[in-house]
Parts: structure tokens; C-alpha cells; sequence
């Protein structure tokens, strides 16, 4: 075995695909957001503007987020020294999982260190704790979710997306006393389209199945208290486990999970994933608590940047952009093509110091490589005005026409 | 199927079994670690002090690892806002795989959002990378490797712990050609022995299989520059991918791994857990890179370390309690029963601020349920003679002496 030809081969296939990924290095500027610094080796070191941030609402430099971190680091130091049963659980961390349970009106609440371990450990435990179950995925569930049904090991069943027909007709067609779970997303990241969560539930109630939904791209940014799409649809109640992430709206980084006390107890008690990691350092938990009470209180940056995307979508159509059909707050423009995906990408950080990532397979399926902008209430109508003539301009040259 | 049966299920078997988890509610305090505050519930609030945190050296508390976390936090914000891919790649991310790289005498290294997503991303990748791999692991390994060598799902065979001739004996049963990966622990963090490094490197050789060393209880505390054991044995050379923490030597949150640029660039490029997940906070990186920089130099606090843990050993054993033989830092006191650890546990708390969590099943076998203390450069001879006097009185007492 030649293990050197072995990993140089995998290096060498994503080079021929266009998919290989130079990460881009950056400091963002606190309080100057979506300003950045871009270092040498991308044509810098320059000032960029930042368009692809999960940072959607700027949380993460928000003064009461700021404030709370640097309380609690001088209050208690950097890390937590342990997992969250020896030595590692802090007040921070309790005070937050009630506050985490209060968003979504459920009796209990889980940390996790990121919301791709959240999905994994509560999938995979699920699985393995009801015994014979049946897991029912949106066919665009992220990677988290697939890599924790698939470790479950048990049985699953992939609906087309958003299907609710083809859904139905996978679960009529299970034993009516095996348990089941569905599970699926309320924002679609990639696409930006949102799933009918009330129809869904209805049909787990009419096959008596639970439901597990990931709301990471909704939470802070939906329903009056940033409750999700579950909090705006009103149907929170009717969703038996509910997924975030701290590291999006919220601005910090970390997962959690809220549901009914026994459930919560079962993840707590059995999910490797859970149990045998260092918690979350109390620094960031000090800065999620701010960031979750003040989104709960304000829907300022939630109304920000609603109005932010609304204005770039209709200005990047009104280009003749090929920007896809969001529901949300995500504004996905079609590339179709890893190389020129990425060809725009390049030309525009090194020559008009926009910073927009390049989505390629597997984030999403082949031959739907696109550009997934972020707008957020700190990018203006000049900076969209600005970005919408750069792409045009790109768009129109020859290398990108020819290569389509 | 009665969901909350089995969820009820579940918990209640974990209180027959004497197993059920309940958290200590604490607060460290800045500066004078290993002192703490105990929250109500726990016969709190009240002063404790912590004998059982994996921040080995107190690195969570220092002032260089404090001082670069408050600056990066008024520098750049909370969290970096994606994927390392995607708008959360910092310089400050890629200055700290220098760093790391460095301390490990290798080419490359990648940063993780915790150590046990390090080991369950790196070891399910490379199973998947490398088709026909048989894996073979230390019966002690961590959940979070058996959890990546079970979902790399290729082969795997168990070596009885340490055990060089099960490993030969193993190893010379396969297929000579067959990619072979021996994966193991340096120090095993809940006996405190440590693996014979070069004696498995030898047979690597010999049997042409690749090496992954788990050093997450020794970076920071062994060897001149705190490299680990793999250091202090001058064999890092040897050892294909060194797999470390940051969250308890170094005092802060997150894992990596180190090993020569093409193997980094695979899991890079291939693992699920790395590429799709929020990227550490800035803030936590900066910690760490002064962390890891301050340990390079000094050797202080790791020496201060293995006086406390020598001593602690000593007087443990004088008076004679039950502690365990070990090579390490870690002292552990057998028990041998869950409910008679807890109850140990328990009165340590309440009757004498004294905290150490008991350590069950799953994350020690059945029967040798124990006591884990990790004295550090701050506890003090004084602490250690009444933590020693305390457990004399405890161990003496008719309800323990009776349920043994």
C-alpha cells in the first residue's frame, strides 16, 4: 500500500474537479462589520467587504455580545476545564439552556460545542434508543443531520424535498408500530427555501411520528422573538425536538437542542457526542446569553435584514442576475460551474475587494455551483448598487461567457 | 410505540444502575483557581475547591491567555461567522496550525471544533480514504476514536490495552497489503498509564501500517516544549498523525491534529465534521495560540504539575487510600462501585467543599468505578493534607464501609 499515492490521488481529484478549497484568510474589523482585512497570498493585504457571512444579523459584534464575553473571561477565566459532568458545567451554561428552552416555549434544552454535533449526537442517539425506528430525511438535510441518521443505524427513508406527497407515501408504507422520526430543516441554506413545517406535523401526527427539525438558519432572524420559523408559523409547540445554532444570528459559535425534559435527559445521559467533550468555554456561553436575550427583545436587526436581502434580490434581478427564488433571507445567484464559480469569486475579491465564498459540491449537488450572499443590516444600498455593477460587469466578459 | 415509555425507560434505568448524571452548578474564579463558587441545589452557594479540572496547568487562568482573548475579542467580534471555507477562516486559524504544526515537529495541522470531533472526523475520513484499511485500536481508546473507527466503517480489530504482542499478533494476521492503521492514546486519562510509543512505531514499521496517537492528557504537559509524550520520547518523527486538545493542557476549547501537508489537506478536504461546521471562535484561537506559545518556553507550570500530582500519590498512599498506580499526572482512587463513588462524591461536596466527580461507566469499565483528581501548580500541600484527611474520615465511615 502505497499510502502516499493514496492521498496524494484524493488531493488531485478535487484539483481536476475545480473543487479544491483555498480558505481565504481574513480579520473582520469589530464595529466596522461587514468591513475585513484580507491577508497577503489573495491579492491582499486589503480592506474587503464581507458577503457571505453566517454572522446574518452582526451579533457577533454586537457591544452587549462584547460586553458579556469580556465579563465572564475576567470573571472565570478562558475555558471550562471539562466536560459538562466533571468539572465543566458552569452557571452560564444552565442559565443559557433555560433561556434556549423559554425561545421555543419547551421544557428543556441541551448545549452542544456547534450545531453539526447537535444533529449528529441527537440523531445517532434517537436512533439507537427506540429501537426498530424508521428516520424519515428531506433529501437537502445538511451533513450533520445525514452523518447522525446514517450513524443511528437504522432504517431511513429520503423524501424529496419539501415533498409532502412523496412523504406521506414513504411513511404509509412502514409498519404502523415502528417508531419514526422525521426529520428536516425550516431554512434551507443553500437554496433559501422554507419547509411547510405545519403540514409536516400534521402528517407525523396522522403516522404518530416525532419530529426533529434543524432551525440553524432561522433562529434570531424569525418569528417576534427569534423563536425560528416554527415561532412565526406558530408551531413550535407542535415539533417534538427543535435544533439551533449559536454560531449564525446568534453571532458565537456552539448547537443546542430543546425539547420535552425526558427527551433532553435521554440526549444528555447517552450521546457519546455529548458527554465526552470538553463544554462549551463559558466565555462564548456568557455571549450567547446576551446575544439570545437581546434578539428575543428586539426585532430591529431581524427587520434590518429582511429589508437588506429584499432590496438585493430585487436589484440583482433587475440586472438580469440569475438570482434563484429565495423564500428567505438568503440570496443564492446560480453559477452552474465549479471553475467559473469560483473564477467569479476570484475576480471579484481581487479586483473589486468583494468577498463572496464559491459553493461547490458536495455543500450542494453538481451542476448547481452558485455565489450565496449574506446581506445583513450593515450592508447599505450603495455597497448593493456597487456589488450588483461588479457582477454585471464579470459577467459580461468574455472568459466567463465562453466558459458557460 | 409509547415515545415517553421509552424515554422514561431509559432514564430510569440509569438511576437503578446508580449512573444517572446530575451537574455540578459552578463558576470559577479568575485568579485564584482552584477556587470556586457552588451554586444552590448542591448545598450551594458556597466556596469549593475543584479537584478534578483538565485545565492541568491553570492555563485558562493566566494572564497572557487573557490578555490575547480580550484583545482579539475588541479586534475582530465573538465568532468567526462560518465555515472554515466560507467567511470563518481568521489569521489567526491559520497562525495556530503553524503553531501546532511546529510543536509536533510536523508539516501541517488543522484545527477542530473539539477534540473528540478531531478524532471521530480524522479516523472516519481516513477509513474512508483508504479502502480495504483495517483499523486496529486500543481496547481504552476514547469514545470519540471508537466513534470514528465505527463510522469509517471498515474493519477494525481490538488490542488488549498495551498489549504489544495481541497487537503483533493482530497485526500479522492480515493481508500484507492490506492499509493498516493502529490507532492509540499517549497518556490514558483515566488510569494514567502511558502507551510503549516506539516499541507501536516499530511494529508499524514492520507490518507497513500508519500511526494515530491521541495526546490529548499529554500536549502542554510533557516534553521541553510541551509536545507531549510523542516529545518527550523523541518519537513525534514517527508517528504518522499526532491528535491533541486545546481545551485542557492549554486551557482553552477545540482539538487538531498534526501530521505531514498531504494527510492534512485530505481531512481538510474530505471530513464531514470539518468542513461543514462553524469554525472556532477567534477569540478562543487567540487564547490559545498565546497558550501554546507561553508553553513552548516555560516548563514551569508543567513542573509545578508533576510535584503537585507526586505528592498528592504519596500522601494518598501513605494513608492508605486506594489510589491507583500511574505513570502520570492523573491520580485516580478506585471505588469500585457507582453508588459508593457518588456517595464519596457527594459528601466530599457538601461536608467539605471539595470538588471531584465520580467517574462511572460508560467512561470506565463496570466495577472500577472511581475518584479522578487532578491536582495542579495550585494546589498546595496544605489543600492536598486535608483533601487526604478528608478522605480517611469518608472511607471510615459505617454506611461506606458497609456497602462495599
Amino acid at each position: 500500500m502505497d499510502y502516499g499515492r493514496v492521498f496524494a490521488g484524493a488531493i488531485e481529484r478535487l484539483h481536476e474537479e475545480g473543487r479544491y478549497r483555498v480558505f481565504i484568510d481574513i480579520l473582520r474589523n469589530r464595529g466596522s462589520y461587514p468591513n475585513a482585512r484580507c491577508f497577503a497570498g489573495h491579492n491582499g493585504p486589503k480592506p474587503i467587504t464581507v458577503w457571505c457571512s453566517n454572522d446574518y444579523l452582526a451579533m457577533g459584534q454586537h457591544p452587549k455580545v462584547i460586553a458579556a464575553m469580556e465579563e465572564a473571561l475576567h470573571d472565570v477565566g478562558a475555558g471550562s476545564g471539562g466536560t459538562r459532568n466533571i468539572g465543566g458545567n458552569t452557571h452560564y451554561h444552565i442559565d443559557l439552556e433555560h433561556e434556549l428552552a423559554d425561545l421555543h416555549g419547551k421544557e428543556a434544552a441541551l448545549l452542544f460545542t456547534s450545531g453539526y454535533v447537535s444533529n449528529e449526537a441527537t440523531l445517532s442517539t434517537l436512533g439507537k434508543l427506540l429501537p426498530g425506528c424508521v428516520i424519515f430525511s428531506d433529501e437537502l438535510n445538511h451533513a450533520s443531520m445525514i452523518a447522525g441518521i446514517r450513524n443511528a443505524g437504522c432504517e431511513k427513508r429520503v423524501w424529496r424535498h419539501n415533498d409532502l406527497a412523496h412523504l406521506e407515501e414513504l411513511l404509509a408504507a412502514e409498519d404502523p408500530a415502528a417508531p419514526k422520526l422525521i426529520a428536516f430543516e425550516s431554512v434551507y441554506s443553500m437554496d433559501g427555501d422554507i419547509a411547510p413545517i405545519a403540514a409536516i406535523c400534521d402528517l407525523a401526527n396522522r403516522y404518530h411520528a416525532l419530529t426533529y427539525l434543524d432551525e440553524v438558519h432561522a433562529v434570531g432572524m424569525y418569528g417576534p422573538r427569534g423563536g425560528g420559523i416554527s415561532e412565526r408559523d406558530a408551531v413550535a409547540g407542535r415539533v417534538t425536538i427543535i435544533e439551533g445554532t449559536l454560531g449564525k444570528a446568534f453571532g458565537v459559535m456552539g448547537g443546542y437542542i430543546a425539547a420535552d425534559r425526558a427527551i433532553v435527559d435521554c440526549i444528555r445521559s447517552y450521546a457519546p457526542g455529548f458527554i465526552f467533550t470538553t463544554s462549551l468555554s463559558p466565555v462564548l456561553v456568557a455571549g450567547v446569553l446576551a446575544s439570545v436575550r437581546h434578539l428575543k427583545a428586539s426585532s430591529e436587526e431581524r427587520d434590518a435584514q429582511q429589508a437588506a436581502a429584499a432590496l438585493l434580490k430585487t436589484l440583482m434581478a433587475d440586472a438580469g442576475l440569475p438570482v434563484m427564488a429565495s423564500e428567505s433571507h438568503i440570496v443564492p445567484l446560480m453559477v452552474g460551474c465549479p471553475m467559473r464559480a469560483k473564477r467569479v469569486s476570484d475576480i471579484l475579491l481581487a479586483e473589486y475587494g468583494v468577498y463572496v465564498q464559491p459553493i461547490n459540491y458536495p455543500t450542494v449537488p453538481r451542476g448547481t455551483e452558485r455565489l450565496r450572499f449574506t446581506p445583513g443590516p450593515a450592508h447599505d444600498e450603495t455597497m448593493m448598487r456597487e456589488l450588483v455593477a461588479a457582477l454585471v460587469e464579470i459577467w459580461g466578459r468574455d472568459e466567463l461567457r465562453a466558459a458557460a
